[in-house]
């Protein structure tokens, strides 16, 4: 069984992969949650709905983001009634935060109506938030301390970040499929997908008691790199790193891994890394790692498996 | 200055006339709220949005109800996710569910945040709810007690109808512009518009003091039937009429109405019933009630004004 800790469109293109080429019982994905907030009344939980558009094959492509053939009459209606429309909401996927919302108002947890929505959207493998408590992405910045959406979409992510705090994520629990997860004898291996390191993995391991449970696991964690050649693929990756004084590079996310991971996923651009990275103690793997099509997001996530499988040979040795 | 009373369509046209010939200071309407209801997480106020569609001149003509150039992929897409969809709520209209409910919640009375939307809208007439607080119009009917939008949307009004209950009437305060009017030295006139009398007007009429005021109101109060040749233009209030036992003609809305009302106008077709009415002592005015285009909106907005000012005139002799 594979765990696989996601964030926004890399990283749910990566779990697409993974869901693709495994059966459902042998995949759980756990998303970012740290992105959540509420907006005009609704429970919005941006990463889950990216990676179930992406997992459904429902995904806005020409977009980036949101849901396919989506329309935004919604939107204009509320700017004619003076309404806040920064946050960008599709007619199509209000339906989302609709339904999500009323379930949460009535006392579901959030597990359980992620587990409801990606069944109605036909997904096979299990995904499930961090946590079923809140926590919110807090971005300490040149302009002051923003909220997530705050920075990341009214923002554009333009303030110089400084540091990042994951508000909660000390009291939270991790949900219980990501418990059970962890402490699964069957686990065969984590894998970190190429999502923004401090918006979408951090606040996954900052979890109350995930970094301790994850660093108790016999099977190998791999995390792929979402830097190629000095640049993230999609979003601020490397304007927070180079922010926050790291080297934008493969090596710079070995570095902020640390030995929390045993091996990384590099691209064939950064092949001259390697030894740097592995010299730290991390095993490397050397692949293309865009990911445009589905056949890519399946090339990415069978290698990242083998690579995990000879981790695993290499540790029973 | 005048106070209309209104429901749904039927009085949303005569309200858009008398607001087309009236000074914005000159009128003000109020709208049942007895349809209200809350659904999927939004406070829905089915006539207040009726009336302000049409005063605002974006009222969809097509389809008879709702906001002109609708789109129906919210619904579309909350179905796929298996959310419920008997009650057909827009792309558009949803922006003014989403801003009223907000503002609700954020402890905004009905009668601001109406106000705030037809400021919007720039409907120029005072447009304000029968009560901020909550008026619910329950069906007793062969089927059970159904609440309105169950009897109305769900069941079509197809079960038959034994009473009519409004459930928090009794404790419900008019809206403070509503009783402010009722009080008003300078009220020339009230009109009842041509509104479902059971599921529009006597809602707002059940509300706490409503009735005694109206009868204290030295002005002349003019009713306009909806009843044309034993039929309602548009709705279920004949079929209404007819379970309760009533005559479904204007003489059965005279009848209804009783001693509230001193004059009552209706259609040229039902002419020969002017005489049995006014023997119950309401005057009768008689012309053409059917309003299609605008013009016919204010016709009839002004005739109802000129046998107000003429009822007015014979009660000073």
């Amino acid at each position: 069984m594979i765990l696989a800790l996601a964030g926004g469109v890399g990283g749910a293109r990566l779990a697409n992969g993974l869901c693709k080429i495994l059966d459902g019982d042998q995949l759980v994905v756990v998303v970012n949650t740290g992105d959540d907030f509420e907006h005009l009344g609704f429970s919005i939980s941006p990463d889950l709905d990216t990676v179930m558009y992406t997992l459904a094959g429902r995904n806005n492509v020409a977009l980036g983001w949101g849901i396919e053939g989506e329309t935004w009459n919604f939107m204009q209606a509320l700017e004619g009634l003076g309404g806040e429309t920064w946050f960008r909401l599709g007619d199509r996927d209000l339906a989302t935060h609709v339904m999500r919302t009323q379930a949460l108002r009535h006392g579901d947890s959030l597990s359980k109506v992620t587990g409801r929505m990606f069944q109605q959207m036909q997904v096979a493998c299990q995904v499930v938030p961090m946590s079923d408590d809140p926590v919110r992405t807090m971005v300490e910045c040149d302009e002051g301390v923003l909220a997530f959406q705050q920075y990341f979409v009214r923002r554009r992510c333009e303030p110089v970040v400084k540091a990042l705090h994951y508000e909660g994520a000390a009291n939270a629990r991790p949900s219980e499929a990501f418990r059970a997860a962890l402490q699964d004898a069957q686990l065969d291996g984590i894998v970190l997908c190429p999502s923004n390191p401090f918006l979408s993995v951090r606040p996954i391991l900052a979890v109350a008691g995930v970094e301790a449970m994850l660093r108790k696991v016999q099977a190998p964690v791999v995390a792929v790199s979402p830097i190629i050649a000095g640049a993230a693929v999609k979003g601020p990756a490397a304007k927070i790193m180079h922010e926050l004084g790291m080297e934008v590079t493969s090596l710079g996310i070995a570095k902020f891994y640390g030995d929390l991971i045993d091996g990384l996923v590099i691209d064939a651009q950064d092949a001259h890394l390697a030894a740097a990275i592995e010299a730290t103690g991390i095993a490397v793997a050397v692949t293309d790692t865009v990911m445009k099509s589905d056949r890519d997001q399946q090339k990415l996530a069978t290698f990242t498996l083998e690579f995990v499988s000879r981790l695993r040979r290499e540790q029973s040795r």
